[in-house]
């Protein structure tokens, strides 16, 4: 059973999506902690991130750099923290998170809700400042 | 004036390494969030770690990879966590923290203190664990 993520990847479920080539995907995190929350996906189903191959797990921070470099220009935040969790959906990402404090990218906390128009409008924004 | 990581590397502050090589250290952060939480440095000191060049960036996940098997080995999680946040100290470092809950990579939690002795034996599972 494919999961969310490779559904994402597959078009059969929408998102935001701010990057793609045939390894990754970047979409916003439809369930952010703060604005502008980033998920890094490797196209391949793999649960655990460190079983990803030397190849894509070297290939991923630079598929995420100009990634959290437009993070750091768009969005408030002194910038862009990362994290691997992975306790939820079997399929490795990695979160890119605006930062202005430590408290900004806890997973213990609520996600915010953020209507679809303020994603899309944050999601041109990212895509603008990747170019 | 040179980091505490650099001063680390540089043997001028005690630290439980890890592993080392030219370009990255692993050691055992002082102040853990858990018992066998890593940090893992680049060497050269860049503030922000998306500066890092790509060259770097790209063996970072690698040398962190071993190390992170060996934390899934020697402590007990259900995997091992990664976080870059970076907003304490200017000199880019990434965490590893094994994991049961998402609660244990929060870093708004109070730090716990681990004995030195204890700190040691920790080091000596990881270390004969990367073999």
């Amino acid at each position: 059973m494919a999961s969310i993520f490779t559904k994402i990847i597959n078009r059969e479920i929408p998102s935001h999506i701010i990057a793609e080539d045939d390894e990754f995907i970047a979409i916003l995190d439809a369930f952010p902690l703060v604005e502008g929350h980033v998920l890094v996906i490797p196209k391949k189903e793999i649960n655990n991130a460190f079983d990803l191959d030397d190849d894509l797990l070297s290939k991923w921070m630079l598929f995420a750099k100009p990634i959290a470099k437009a993070i750091q220009k768009s969005l408030p935040c002194k910038r862009c923290g990362v994290a691997i969790i992975g306790l939820e959906v079997p399929h490795a990402h990695m979160h890119l998170v605006p930062l202005q404090t430590a408290q900004d990218i806890n997973f213990t906390n609520k996600t915010i809700e953020v209507p679809d128009s303020r994603q899309e409008q944050i999601a041109q924004f990212l895509k603008t400042n990747l170019k």
